[in-house]
Formats: structure tokens, sequence, C-alpha cells
């Protein structure tokens, strides 16, 4: 391998991300031998990886030898559209939504068969939530994540239902057909509630954000159970995913997922 | 070259980092050969790199055949401290303080000689700003900056004044002798204020975020001149920009920056 570059240089480029897919959620602090072992790589060729990385700013070496994702990654990332253009259009009506409602905000997309939260908003009054911007969580779980599903080709519903459909609380759906029903209604009224399905205690509700008439994300609101009066809550949150599609529709025709 | 795999391996990785440098808040979406020049490498190379960043999600590729950052780097990158820290234990604050004031509210880190936006909330209403999160600002030209300055060591102040002082309104204060005494001013009364200093027709206050009496952040707000009531925006931000430096201090020892 080392005679050839080419082969060398395609190594080494996965090499080098593989150092990154170390980290996740529950890992955003590695020493050098857990960084190896994760990526799979010699000891000698993470060391010299992580060298180049902290170097560039990818990634940074902390006063107690753990290394962890850098400023400069972070800000390359936030380069992203589903970032510059999506969660920048949308924090204005978020911000409104969360001043009107009191509650947790949040902007999601699908990726493939998972909610990717783009944005959550919350005050310290609003109910937990275990979402976090960057982070996944199941489609059919969540008010988003119903919508995300309802309003994507059929096949993604199909793909969706071959895996097996996790159950955070008794009150999940999990049945294909009963979620296929589900999907349907949610269609038919233009937005996804959901009673407890991902956390006890909670409840969400949710709707499309369209960009002439095509799904780009979903917005949605999650509050106590206690206070989960969706035609009060859908006052505010209908007309803001509605504004924020025609807004994004005006600003350009890029994708902005 | 191609016969020693460890310079051939740290040419790759340098150049696959390169092509991810190709990206700024000014040019997001680029084509195969606008990446090619910025990051100065053959066609053939890079258009090798992009499709490996391409595969891993690190980049995405267009309809229109430009590239932009993908959502698996923006997840990665939302791994760094400075979001999963600072930022998450921020957010409650930052969303009170535009609750109770409706103004921009800014978190911000120093990287270097420059401001770093960490996150930004504004309204509908509040004042336009041009800061945005991951984005770059000088350290002498707005509130949360000059509190970063004056909160760091001398030997900050007096590298940063060797640079020239940008001035981007007539307001700016960019003589070394006088910028000195107002950071003296600002650790003598805790606070930092600006007065159209970065954009005419806005003023900023903005407070040290301290852990541990050490400066790890700055909390700021920016209003439009009319609404500049110091006295009044400071009894919300002192407070908060306390209780998030004790709430840094509680959850972990571990640097935000």
């Amino acid at each position: 391998m080392a005679g050839n570059s080419r082969d060398a240089g395609r190594s080494v480029t996965a090499r080098a991300l593989s150092v990154l897919t170390a980290f996740d959620t529950e890992h955003t602090r590695l020493t050098l031998t857990e960084i190896a072992r994760a990526a799979d790589i010699p000891l000698a060729t993470a060391h010299r990886l992580l060298g180049e990385l902290e170097e560039w700013g990818a990634l940074r070496r902390e006063s107690d030898g753990r290394y962890c994702v850098g400023l400069r990654l972070w800000e390359i990332g936030l380069l992203a559209p589903v970032y510059t253009r999506l969660r920048r259009e949308a924090m204005p009506f978020m911000q409104d939504l969360h001043q009107s409602t009191g509650e947790n905000v949040h902007l999601a997309v699908r990726d493939g068969l998972q909610t990717v939260y783009v944005e959550k908003l919350a005050g310290r009054r609003s109910a937990p939530v275990i979402s976090r911007s960057g982070g996944r969580l199941p489609l059919h779980t969540t008010g988003v994540g119903k919508v995300l599903l309802a309003y994507s080709p059929s096949s993604v519903l199909h793909a969706y239902c071959e895996g097996t459909l996790s159950r955070p609380t008794p009150y999940t759906i999990v049945e294909p057909g009963r979620l296929g029903r589900e999907l349907f209604g949610v269609r038919q009224r233009g937005f996804a509630q959901t009673t407890e399905e991902m956390t006890l205690g909670s409840c969400s509700v949710a709707v499309p954000v369209r960009v002439h008439g095509e799904l780009v994300a979903s917005l949605g609101l999650v509050v106590h159970s206690a206070r989960a009066d969706f035609v009060k809550l859908l006052k505010p949150l209908a007309p803001a995913a509605d504004s924020l599609g025609r807004r994004l529709a005006e600003t350009s025709g890029a994708t902005v997922g």
C-alpha cells in the first residue's frame, strides 16, 4: 500500500474520518486509546492523525489529555444548508412561538429513517425533553417525526416498518397497520400529535414546513400532558410553518435539508 | 512521496482538510473547480477527495453539482464542548433574557484574537445585527468582544494592538491607548458597552461569564440606539451571566470554550 499513493490516500482519508466517527453524543471526550479502538486503527496511526486533526482545529486536546471536537470543525459544520438556510430562516418564527407559548419548540428534518433535530428552543419552565440539536430520534415516536414520515414517499414508510419499531412508552404506536392509518390521518388533518408516545408526561403537536408544496422540515411543540390543548397550540404553530415555508421559497430555490 | 506512506498520509489528511477550508460564510456552495482552486490541489485529487468526503457525509452534492457541508459534519461539529456544554447551559438563560428584553442576545468566546459567536437569539422585532453562530468579528468593536479582551491576559491585548484595528464606523475606538483605558474601565465596572462602534444605529452591553473566577465567555445584548438604556439592560443581564457561570461550575470542571 505504501507504494501506491492512490490507495494509501483513500485509506488515509477514510482513517481520518473514522477518527471523527469515534465521537458521538455519549462520547464527546476521548483518550488516544479509546479513539484508536473505536476507529479500529493502530495506536501510532491514531497518534499521527490526531496530531494533524488537532493542528487544523478539527479536534482539541484538553488539559487532561483527552480529545474533543474543536472549534473549527464546529464552525465549518455550521455552514451546512440545514443550518445556514433552514435554521436561520426558522429561528425568528421559533422565537416568536416560544415567546407566545412558553413551550419547547422543535425544528426537525428527516435523514434516511431518522428524525434529525435541527433546533430546539426551551425555556427553564418548558417540559423536559430529550431532543437536542444535531440529535436523532425515531420517526414514529414524536410529533415532528410523524409529520416527516407522513409526508415522505410511501417507500420510506415501507422501509421504516421493515425495521423493528422501538417502544419507549406503552403508548408508542408500533403496529405498522395502525401507524399507517395514523399517518394517513396526519396528511388529512395537516398536523401530527403524540400523547406520551416518546416520554411519559409529554405530548406534542407538529406541522409540515413545505416549499412549493414539498416537505423540507417539520415544526413542532412539546408540552406537559396537562397543558396539551392541541387546538390552542396549533393556532400559532400552523401559520408559523406556512410563513417559514413561504420565506424559504422566496429566499432561494436551493435545497435546505 | 508516493513511496513514503507517512509523508503521503500527512499530505492526504492535510489535503482533505484543505477541501473543508474552502468553505466559509461567503462560500457555502462550491463547484469542484472552485474547491480545487481554493484548496490548491489538482482537479483529479479534488474529485477523489470530494467523493470520499461525500460518501462519509462530510459534504453533500446538490442537484446542480455544487458541494456544500453535509449533515454529518454538522452533527459532529455540534459535539464540540463550546456547544455541548457552554451553549446548552446558556440557552435557557438566553431564552429568558430574550423573552424579558425582546432584544438580540449574544453568547461569545475568544479564539485567538477574534470573537467567535456561539449563539445568537433574535426575534423579528430585534435590531438587525450581523453576527451569526459560528461567525467571527473583531474583539474591539462589540460589547462581548470588549469583555473578552478586557478579561484576557494583558499579552492578548498587546498582541491585538500590534495588528491594525478595523474601523467599521466613525465611533469605533481604534487608538490602542484609548482602547486600553476603555478595557480597564470594563474590568472596573464589570461590564462593557458600545455605542454604534460596530453598526450605526446599534448599541450593546455585555458582561463576563466566569467559572471559578476565570473568564469562559461573554453574554451581551444588542439594541437599537434609541433603546440603549444600559442600566435597564444590565438588570437581567448581569444576574443571568452570574447564574450561568455558577451552573457551569457545578456541572463539570472541564473546559467549556
